[in-house]
Formats: C-alpha cells, structure tokens, sequence
C-alpha cells in the first residue's frame, strides 16, 4: 500500500504529471509511516494478532465502550485490561459478544478461528491464591493472542512439594509466567528447575516490609537461575503478552 | 543413564540378588536427581548447549582454571563471566583452547559444531559507548549458546536517527537484547519499534540520580511498549541467556 | 504408608507381577511426597501441633467459614489470622466452639488438652498501647500452639521504669517478643536486659519518619544487643509462632 | 513610587520638616521593598504578566472566591491550580467573566488585550492521554501569562510515527513542555530532535514500579539529551510559567 | 544538500534514466536524515554553535585526543567535559590552540568570532566554594557556546547579605543557573527574588543526609518559587548549555 | 516523699521494729521510682510543668475523657494533642475549663497562674498558611506550658521581604521554632539571620517529589547555617515541647 | 554479694553504727547493679558462656590483643569478630592458645571443656560459596559457645536438588541459620520444609539490584513460610548466637 | 556604625552638601548590611563568641591555613572542623597556638579569658567507643564556644546500667548530647530520664542495614520521649554549637 502511493508519485513524475519539485515536497510532507518503516497502528493486529489494547484504569466507561467499537469494527479480536464490571456492562451493549473474564478484569472480544494446537504451550504459575487476579490476566492475554495456556495456582515455595508435583507440566512449557507476592521466591525456584525463559511478575500482595511489591520485585531482578526476566509490579498482562511473543 | 540405574536396581529385586527392604532403602537415599527430574547439573549441557556458567567475581585465578579444566573435561563448551585478564591467563594455560573476550570480560571454550544458519537472530543494542561491555557479554553468550547475534551499538535516542537507520535488522531481528544506562528510554523506542520480545538491561553507566542504574531500571520497567521485559543492572549475561532460550 | 506404597511395588517387581519397565515408569512419576521428605500439608498438623493457618485479609466471609470448616474436620486446632468480626460471625455459624480474639483479630479454634505446665513461658512485651493488636496476635497465637504467655504492655523506653518494674518476669521467660513502632527502641533495650532469645516485630504505629514502620524495623535489625531477630513489621502471628517453636 | 517615597521623605530632611533624626528611623523601619528590590508582591504583575498565582489545594471555595475578587480588583489577570468545579462556582458568583478550564483544574481570569503574535510558541506534548490533565495546566498557564501555544498529546515512543508525524510543529518552537508519567522516555526522545529548551515535567501516572512518578523523574533527570530540564511531579503550572518565562 | 539529493533522483526518474522500481527501493533504503528532518549530527553545529560534546569520563586520553581532532576539523568550536589534566596534555598535542580550564575540568577549542555583546547574560551563582567546580562547568560551557556569562560565588542562605549585595546583578539577568550543595535552599531564594528562568543544580556536595545530592535535588525540586527548573546532580554542564538555549 | 518511704524503713531498722532481713526484701521490691531516680511519671509534672501528653490519633473519645479527667485531677495543668472536634466535646463534657484549639487540634487545661513575663519569647514562623496547623500545635504548646510565644506565619522564602520585614522580632526571639513543608528552605534562612537556637520542623505539605515531608526533613537536617535541630514530619508539639525546655 | 552488701548496711543501721541519713544517703548512690538487677558484665560469662564480644572493625590490633588478654584472664572463653589475621598475630602473641578461623575472620579462645553430645545441633546452610565467610562466622559462633554445628554450603534454589538431598539433616536439626545474597529464597523454601526455628541472614553478596543485601533482606521479612526471623545484613555472629540460645 | 552612615548621609543632605537625588541613588546601592539586619560576619564574633567556623573537607592545608590566620587576626577564637594532622602542621606553622584535637579532627585557637564556671554544664554520651570522634567534636566545639562539658561514653543501652550510673550527672545537666550509630536506640533513653533538651546526633557507625546511619536518623527522629531534637548523620559540630547556644 505504502509502496504503492511511492510508486504511483514516482509514475506520475515519470510520465510529467508531477513537477519535480512539487514530487520533493510531497515526499517531505508524507506520513512518516507511508515511508514502509515499522509497527504502524493500523498494522498492528497484522502482526501481533491484535490492535492497541485499551488500558482503562482512569477511562470512563463511555470511552472504553466506544474504543472497543471502534477496533471492533477493523479487527478480529479486541482486549481491554483492568476494566470493571459497569465497562463490561457499556461494551457489551454495543459489542455483544464481548466476553468478561471476572479475575482477570479483562474485556475479551475474539472472533478469529482457533488455531491449531502445535503442543506448545504457555504455563502460568502464581504462588498464593491472592495473586491470582494477575494470573488471570496474564493467562487471559496470552489466550486471546492465540497460545495454549496451561495454569498452576497456589505453588508457593512454602510448600514446595504441590510445586514439584507438577514437574511434568513444568518441564514441557515453552515459555513460563512466574507470579509472586510476599516475597517473590518462586520465579527462582522454578527457574532452577526448567529450560525455558521464565517471566516474573511481582505482585502487591503482602504487607509491611513487602512495600507494595518492592520485595518480590528485587527477588525477582536478583534472582540467581539464569533465564528468568522480570515485568512491573501487578504487570500481568505485559507478562501475558510477552509469553506470546515468545511462544508463537 | 538415571534410567539405566533404577532399571539395573529392578531388575536385581526382580531375579531376587536384592532383598524388597534393601531396595526401598536404596531408592529412598538415591539422590534426587536419579529420578529423574529436573535440571540435573549433568543433565544442563544436554539441554541448554553449555553446563554450569562460572561466576569470577570473588574467585582466584587458580579457582577460576581447575573449573574450567573440569568443566571441558566433560563438555563442549565452557563459559566463564566477569573475568579478568589475569584469570584468562591462568585458564589458557591448562585450557590452550580458551578464547579472551576482552570488552565482555568472558572466557569461552567452543569446541562444538557451528549450528546451521536458519536464518533467526538476537539483534543487541546498546545506547552508548560506555555500555557497551555489558552489550558485549550479552552478545558474546548468546552466540556461545550458539545464536546468531547482530550488533548496533552507540544508537541511544539523543540521536534517533543512528537507530531509525537500522531497521530493517531491528524489524528482521527474532529477539531483541537492549541495554542503556542514563535514563534507558532505548528500550521504550525499540519495544514501540518491534513485534518481537526484547529483553531490557539497565547499565550502572550514568552520574547523580541514575543511582547506578536504578534510574533505568524503572524506566525499564514502566515502559509503555508492551513486549518488553527486564533483568538485573548489568546483567548482559541474563540478558543473553534469556534471548538464547527465546530465539532456539 | 509411603514405604509401605514403594513396598508394595517392589514386591510386585519381585513376585513377576510388575514389569521392570512399569515399576520404571510409575517411580518416576509418583507423586513426591510419596517419597517420605518433609512438611506435607496433611503432616503438617501432627508436627507443629496445629494445620495451614488462614490469613484471611482478601478473603471473603465465606471461604474463611468454608476453609475453618474443613480444617477442624481433620485437625483438633484451627487458626485464622487478620479476620473481622463479620468473618467470625460466618465461621462461628458452622463452627460453633471458634472463639473470637477482637484485639489480636484472630479466630481460633482449639479442643486439644491443654499441656501440662513446665514452668517455660513466652514472654509479649509491647511498647505502647497502640502496639496491643500486634503483641496480642502473638500472644495469642502462641497460646493456642500451645505456650504459656505472659503479657507486659506501655512498657516503652520513655518511661524506663516501667519496663524495670517487670524484671523478674523477663529474667524467666524462655524466649521474647517485643513489639514496638515509633522507634522501637524496646527490642534493644529488652536484648540488653535478658540472655534469652528476643524476636522483635516493628510495628507501623508512629507518623513522618516512621514510614509506616520502616524506622523500628531498622533499629531491630541494627540492634546493638546479640540475641535478637526480626519478623516483618506488624506481624504479630510470625512472633508468636516463631516464639512457641523455640519454647516447646 | 518607592523612590516618591524616598525622594519625599529626603525633601523634608532638605527642607527641614524632618529632623535627621526622625529620617533615620523612619529608613530603619521602612518596609524593605520601599528599598528598591526585587519581586515585590504588588510589584509582581508588573514583571511577569499576573499576580499572586492561587494554589486551591487546601483551601476552602469561600477563600479561593475571596482571594480571587482580591486579585481581580488590583490586577487585570488572575489564576487559581489545583482548583475543584465547586470551587470555580463559588468565583463565578463574584467575578463574573472568571473562566473555567475542565481538563485543567484552572480558573482564569483575563481581562487583557492579547499581545500581538510574534510568531513565538510553547509546544505542549504528552505522552499518554492520562497526561493530559497536566499538560492543560501547562498549556493554559503560558496562555494565560501571554504566550502562544500548540498542543500535541497522546504522542508518546511506544508509537514513534506519532510524534514524528508533528516533526514540522516540533521543530519550530521556541521552547517545549514535555509531559510523561509511566517511564517518561519521551523527554529523551524529544531532547534530541529539538535544538530548544526542553521542560520535562513527570507525571504519577502509571503503576507498580513507577512509584506516583518517581520513575519518570529519575529518567528525566538522567536524560542523555542537553538541554533538558525538570519540575516536579504533576507540576503541569510550574512548567507553563517556567516556559513563559523563556519565551517572553 | 539533501533536497539536492531527492531532486536529483526524481530528476532521473522524470527524464527516464531511473525506473521507477529502482527509485522506489533507494527512497526506502535512503538514510533517515537525508529526508530532511531534525537534528542531524552533522547539522548539530550549524545550529547550537558546536558540535557533539565529549563525555570524557570513562573514555581513554588517546580517545579523547582523537575524538577531539576531529571535531575541530570540521568545526570551529569542540569541548569535552569531565576532563582531566591527561587528558589534556594529550589533546594538546594534536589540537594545539586547546585550552584547559582546571576548575570545570574542561577542554575548550574555540576558534569563532566573539558574537557581539546584546546586553543579554547568564548568571551562575554558587552557595559554597566547594560548588565551584560545578559552577565552572556550567559558566565555560555557556561562555564557549557564546552567552556572556556572571558569576556570583559562595552567596549560600546561611549568609543572606551576601546574596542581597548581589540584587543589581542578579535582577539584570536573562537567566540564572544556582548551584548549591547541602540542603540547596539558595535556589528558592533566588527564584523568589528575580522573574527570569532559574536553572538549579543540585551538587553532591554534603555529607551525612545529603546522600549524595538527593536532599538538595529534592528541595530544588519542591521549590516554592515558580520559574526554576532543575537538572541532574552535578550537571554543570545540562545547566550551562540549557541556560544558554534560553539566552540566546 | 521517696526519700520520707526509705527514711522510715531505715528508722524501722534502727529502732529494731523492722529486722534486717525483711527490710533487704522491701528495699529489692521496691518500685524503681522510689529509689529517687528520673522522670518518674508523677514527678513529671512538678518538672516539666504538666503530666503526661495524651497522643490522641487511635484512641476513643471516652478514653481521651477518662484520661484528661484523671490527669487534671492531679495537676493543674493537661495537653491533648491530635484530637479531634469530638474529642473535645466528650472531655469538655467531663472537665468544663478544658479548652480547644481548632488549627491546632488542641485540648488544653490550664488553671495554673499565668509566670511573669521576663521577654523571653519563642517564636514560631511558618513558610505557608498550609502549616499553620503545625505550627499552632506548636505555639500553644509552648504556651500551654509557659512560654511566651510570638507568631509570624506565611513568611516563606519566595518572597523573602516578608520574612525580613520580621526582622526585630526574629532577633530578640530567645529560641526560634521553623516550619516548613514542600521545600523547608526556611529553616536555612532563619537559620543563617539569628544566633539562637533554631528547631525546624518539616510537614507533609507539598506534593510529588516533596514525599510526604521527607524533602524538607532532608533540607533541614542538612541545612548550612549551624544553630539548627530537627524533630518529625509534622511534630508541632514536639517542637513546642523543646522550645519551651530551651526557654524557661 | 549485692545483698550482702545491702545487709551489711542495714546491719550498721540496726546496730547504730550507721545513721540513718548516711544510709539513705548511701542507698541512693549505690550502683544500680548492686541492686540485683539484669545482665551484669561480669555476670554475663556466668549465664551466656562467654564474656563480652569484641567487634574487631575499626580497633588497632593493639587494643584487640590487649582487651583479648584481660577477658582470658576471667574467663574460660573469648570471641572476636571481624578480626584479620594481623590483629590475631597480635593477639596470638600475647594469648598462645588464640585459634584464628580464617574464613569466619573470627579468633577464639576456648578452654572450656566440650559439653557433652545430647544429640541437639544448629545446622548453618548458605546459598553460595561467596556466602561462606557469613556462614562460617555463624557456624563457629555458635560451636563456640557450645552447640554442635552441622554445615550444608552452595545449596542455593537455583539447583533445588543439591538442597533436597540435604533433607535428613534439615529434619534433624533442632534451629536453622540460612545465608544468602542475591535474591534469599533460600530461606524461604527451607522454611517451608522444616518445622524448627529458622535465622535468615541476608549477606551482601550480588550486583545491581541486589544494594548490598536489600533485596535478600526484603526478601526473608516477607518470607511466606512462618517460622523464620532475620538478622542485619552479613550478620553471622548475630545469627550464630542467636541459634545457640535456641539451641542450648 | 551604620547609623552613623545614615545620620551622616542625611546631614547632608539637611545642610545641603548632598542633592536629594544622590543620597536616592547612594540609598538604593548602599549595602544591605549598613541597613541594620541581621548576622554580619564581622559582627558574628561578637555575638556568638568566635567567627566562621572552617569546614576543612575539601580545602588544602595552605587554604586552611590562611584561613586561620586572616581569622586569628581579628577574633580571639577560631576553630576548624574535619581538619587532618597534615592541615594542623600548616596552621600551626603561622599560629603558633593553635590546639590538635585528634579525636575530634579540630583546630582550636583560643586566646580569650575563661568564662565564670555557673554550674550549668553540657553533657555529651555516646553509645560505643566507635562513636567518640562525632562525640569529641561536639564536647571540644561546645568547650571552645565557652560552655563546661561533662563527657560519658560508651554508654549504650545494651548495657544499661552502665548508664544509670551516670544518673546524677545526666539529671544535673542543662542540656545533653546523645551520639549513638547501629540502631540509636541511646536518644530514646535517655530524652526518658531527663527533663532538658536533648540533641541527638545519629553516626555513620554499624553496618548492613544502619545504612551509613539512617537507621539511627530514623530512630531519633521517632523517638517516642518528648524533647529531643536531631542534627545530621556524624554532625558533631552542629550538635555542640547548638547545644552552647542552649546554655549560654
């Protein structure tokens, strides 16, 4: 499309329609994008299996349903992460089969073909049951991108042995998701048992000296198995995506 | 061969040269790693390409060299980080094969095979000069792993062309490594650039509040790209740890 | 039970009834706490003399009734940390002997014997009344592990004599918790005092500077007096869990 | 006037209807901004273009209302930050032609003949739409202080083509505001396109790891990028009138 | 140059002697800046009056020697911060109209014709004398890019006078750079005295709570006078060529 | 009165009404304050002037009563700090003299005779109305325990004239409380104009990067004029306290 | 003695030889540990084991000889901590039977008889070898003042295994002292395994983000598994200690 | 002096010598000091009892030296603080004097009378013996100002007996000075036993967690005892000029 607009300039200075100067300008004055250079809005959902998900901690509920018409409406499939129940309620009257995943605060529209299983799979570990809303996020994301995902909750190292039990599951993921609170020791202990990239989520789940998720956050960037990289606090939908990326 | 050691202790209870209460002893002693699970030390070069990485910092020379004597009696690959030239000399005396990396500060022993060439690569960028040890040793352990690693150094975003001019390898890239130091917002251009992972390391590089490299590892964190993930200050080995396990 | 289950498998090798390569295949993936290590859930009880203890804050009224339900099934003790009294009223409709501890906000459920005295004491020492609601979750909590407590409440360094008043109580105790926000200056003065274990827990109780209880739990950590640890601030529970394994 | 004042009270020492004495004493006691000096406050509007900027935050409506008549009667502008709708009710009622800015928490009075355009502008971008409140504040203040301004929002380097799109407006500024929260890249990326002082200002915007702005401002303060800037976080008034400042 | 560049493409294509296809593929591979667009390397001295800045710290004297002949062959001007007296010598040797300034620890070349005196300084005052240096920087890096510069040093708050004996210089300022160590009080002193940008510099200068610059970086970042903007600890230089943006 | 106890026991041994052995024991049971030593808590008031301060934040407003009903019982004097409007009714209930102080969050007993006025004073200064608060818990705590106090509020130093227009005041000040949030640069200030002792106080007030009150602690602690102590963010009656220590 | 010595003077004032002023005189002055109170240094070897501890770091090795030769001279026992081998020369010197413990930097003096076997032992793991000279301070501590030790080094998470084959001297053990740097989850999944009193030690063993031992600290507070407490960073001694009071 | 000036700058324009639009111009540039205000360095001495005070860091020892001597000149006292062996050598070579306190890093020149001995004294403690040179440099500034100094050391509340010792001495001081570093917990107890103010000086002294001393910082900041007041980290100077100030 891009190369075609050039072309269609350059064939118009080529057959005398277009001055030369006139030709300079336009080409100084083009959308950047329209000189064929990286992830443009509108191609977005070509490549990574969705458009600009909508964030909608400080958006009213008109706004999200309005944004979510409107990609909608030029995709197969939509997100918006850390939405309410009442943004649910305003997008499903105008997009009716928008699907609300209560845990996950995430409002889901998926209207492309599954694709076929290949076996692998993204794997979505969280330490406490507390941490489970940022499980579910992230879960939820990778799902709708298009990955398997395989979850484990409450495994936290206290009580290493419902972690090991599922060494199976473990030990075939392509790409984990590692999601701890307090004070965040599973995503190096799982990182000591696979082969595979791990992504750590720290979550604001504790109290006192965990500081909102600073503890589990150090853990996490500190955390001696190799293979492990780390996302921001609460940040499960990052987690989720990146999983994704890897696992496609 | 774990296999062959149970099966061997089976087969002995079963034409009865070993009693049913001696076997449970022996299974209930048998290190851990005999059944199988996990990310068995002697199993790790099997899986990742190389086996236990050797940390210098804090070891002498003369520690430095009988483990890597040790560790490529029984491997095709040896990687030491955070060397320095004196214990490099000391390697290379009983290792003559092991090569120096001056600016990653690496000792690498590569006696395997060059994989094939299937085209897929890590691409590191580093936003300047002086963060470019920690691009080194990220660089230079992917490929040990055995990636194909592109370079583009010195492209922070006070000069955003230097790294605009690179996008076709940025676009091409199956996984990015991205270092910076100062504030970091090279990982926040590039995650908005791309479609594929990119693993963030904040440098300690930088004066006054970059609190040797806190200040890059939240821009790091908060970046508003999705796709991206971060690992420790300075940690170009994670870094090319991680990448490798993404791009195989 | 466990031995007794690989016993059974072995014998099965032996008498012909298993394969070799069955046996093989069910080790491998029996279960691991099968294999007779450590703090399993259903073991926990009969070591520490109580199960899994709730912590209720981000719980429903329901699950911490459903949880206290099934837990007293099993178990002849049962605690709940951080609950409410609406949280009570739900338990205390299914479980009818839970008793409700308003200030330590714990709900606890004990119908074992009460051991016989042996003259050791844990001694809860807090510094001022604020301090109450974290020094009874520890006193509490030791008592229902099983612990003879002593209380000394507003024993605060401001007014010393206070504290030396009690100097008898504190020459005998087993082992120590004191509590203290605002500085904490107690746990080093009661660590000077005593040659019994002291565990200190700072609590988030003081304004400004006392960043909701960072200020006391570093005077704890940097207590000039040997023989005092710290617990998280405001966690009352870990104290006096910590204080009864040490005085049993 | 001060110097009337002072000339005055010389005369009659000249003329001998003021003893030495009594002239002495009256320069002791003499306010000091009768001496000449500096940014005396009925002396402020003179310099800067408006008087006594109000910080509603912790006042109540009846004294923003009052301050602001107070204002109004002496001075031809008037403006109150950080004001609520209730608050801009309250004015309405006394000053009439007060104006409310929504966005902007702003109410503004401007009873002056606009300057004539001098071709001079702030440029105001943000980087996210939740910005955007701080952004208004620095837009509406350089306007209300006289300068001319161009807004460019919702342009930040998780979408590069954006910003480049506005290359033309971006490049003929004569100083720029640059507003971020999250990881605030984009003062980075802006410093090094523009030749211009650039005033970043951090916004709390964001979550987890960004710490209510922390992250932003420690990535602007480390800017690699000369002339760039800082206010503090949120700080949308200061950055409008430092820019005012400049482009006077 | 670059219009030239396009034209002449397009010149080829209009009389034939370029495809169109071909066309197409060089406007795409064209380098970014060749496009017309912002601050271009090579363009940088045309515009600010000197050309990339030399960060020395961390670099080798051979680097910087090189480095800085040649900058100067193509530009009439060069400096390099964060120098040392090695440094020097051995730029010196190869640049020989190189000056030293020993207190900013500057390399200067400045071969321009003195721009003729508008009226228009900078002012850069320092609290103490431990400042200087940082104020040096700043003072030579605004002299070099060709403002006229004042300097007021050790006028810190704890002796007010001194800083009001200053008030005609201080009041005919275009735009003051304070430097202040410690607690960094003097630079809201200032910028409630004059109605010109103030630039403050927070230095690492102190001991104790100071740590490191953080408490004079946080006064100057909370400071109550509107007009002052702060850049990062120790940057004389930001301070210097940000003020002389504003001058000129 | 302790003296008159000891002195009677020894009187009881010596007259042979008392053995030697029983008079051991209630020497070593005695409470410590009978022993003549310290701020026993009825000694209190005979020294400092008043009893025990009640902290009111977290206590009921029937525990403030009963406690200011007990204290004024025994003393003619009694200070409430923190309380609320609440507060006050359920005390004036009990105690009809009791007195409060709004701005202050004060109840005060007084029925002590006013001391003879010898000029000395303290004097309380304040940057900006929003410490007013503090600053009047300050003040009337001085008061309330007989100092005689002057006021000078809103004398911040953006516009230092209104400070200096204080001049007199300041310098016959005997002891000098200084209150000051956002910044705290008021403290140097004063700090550097008088040759009394200084007791600054940061408050809360302020927003982004002033972090609830540890930017002017910070300030303050480091402040460049000696003759400056400090106590908490938002200590007022602190202040208060030790100012009247140093006055009387 | 105390009480001798108080019966002595109640005697004189029973017999008449001591007036009864003189007396209360006399008691009022009397050094308080006459009166029977607490932890008396020379009393401290009596109840601990061993007398004071000498902190080596920042004494000549003078005055460490010197105080090593007086505590030896009433005392079976003597630790310093922190020392270097020159300071034991010195000491050795003058005490020949001084033993110097290189990696634990401690030298001890030990002629006690070895207490008898009673089957109870602190068990002193850490994560790393680069932990070691943290552990071995805590493991001859505590064999110091008399508990059997056992030690289990480089078990950290990262090779689980190495860990879980240490399981029956975990289970046996009647305390735990766990060491690491990094990110300390070591602590956390011991913790989980055992039911006995764990002393968590954070070293200051890491790089970036580990800020010398906070990250590990944060860390074990928050550590999930009840029944840990923590000690200062690199803090063996206080661990070891701490451990034998548990144990003994 | 000043008043002279005036009067003389008056008269003549009374008798006519002076036109009255000169003595406007000779007002407005007249210096600020000759208006009557404040802390004149030369009029420092004789209200505070000795000028300047030196703050050696940073200087040389020729600097340090001239200073001292231009002081010398003029004022009976001098003093220079965080001054080396090296930097006394130079002042004692030119005067000859001057006094070495080595513990307290000071130079002394005092050539005034003693002041009357009024009994009212200074009392200076610190905890450990690692604290004396912060506690010399308080006692030694606080003796040269004038006052009597009573000096207790190594005091610290983990023996706390040791302290109550000294209880005559601490009830009988009119103002104190608490030094203690590790965790400060000595400011606490002591601002308990006494009714006088109370300045806490917080030392760099401990390790791991004390933070270079903002553990202390923080604890006597919070301290819970009413009339203590913090300096900065290792202020030992400021706490003893304070302290004079309060007992003169």
């Amino acid at each position: 499309m891009n190369a075609e607009h050039i072309t269609r300039l350059l064939r118009n200075v080529s057959d005398g329609s277009l001055s030369v100067e006139e030709a300079v300008h336009q080409l100084r004055v083009m959308p950047y994008e329209d000189l064929g250079f990286a992830k443009i809005d509108t191609h977005r959902a070509l490549r990574a299996g969705f458009p600009e998900v909508i964030f909608c901690q400080g958006k009213t509920r008109e706004q999200v349903a309005e944004i979510m018409l409107s990609l909608t409406n030029h995709n197969s499939k939509a997100l918006a992460t850390r939405a309410t129940r009442e943004m649910f309620d305003a997008v499903s009257a105008v997009v009716p089969d928008a699907v609300w995943h209560e845990a996950a605060r995430l409002i889901v529209v998926d209207r492309a073909d599954k694709p076929p299983d290949d076996g692998k799979y993204v794997m979505v570990l969280c330490a406490g049951t507390a941490d489970m809303p940022v499980a579910e996020e992230a879960a939820v994301t990778a799902e709708t991108m298009g990955s398997r995902v395989e979850r484990a909750y409450d495994v936290g190292v206290a009580g290493l042995h419902r972690l090991l039990d599922r060494k199976d599951k473990l030990l075939g993921a392509n790409v984990l998701v590692v999601i701890a609170g307090m004070e965040g020791a599973l995503a190096s202990v799982v990182g000591g048992l696979v082969n595979r990239p791990v992504i750590a989520v720290p979550t604001s789940i504790g109290y006192g000296a965990s500081f909102e998720g600073i503890a589990p956050l150090l853990t996490m960037l500190n955390c001696c198995a190799a293979g492990v990289a780390v996302v921001n606090i609460d940040n499960g939908f990052g987690a989720g995506y990146f999983a994704h990326l890897v696992n496609k």
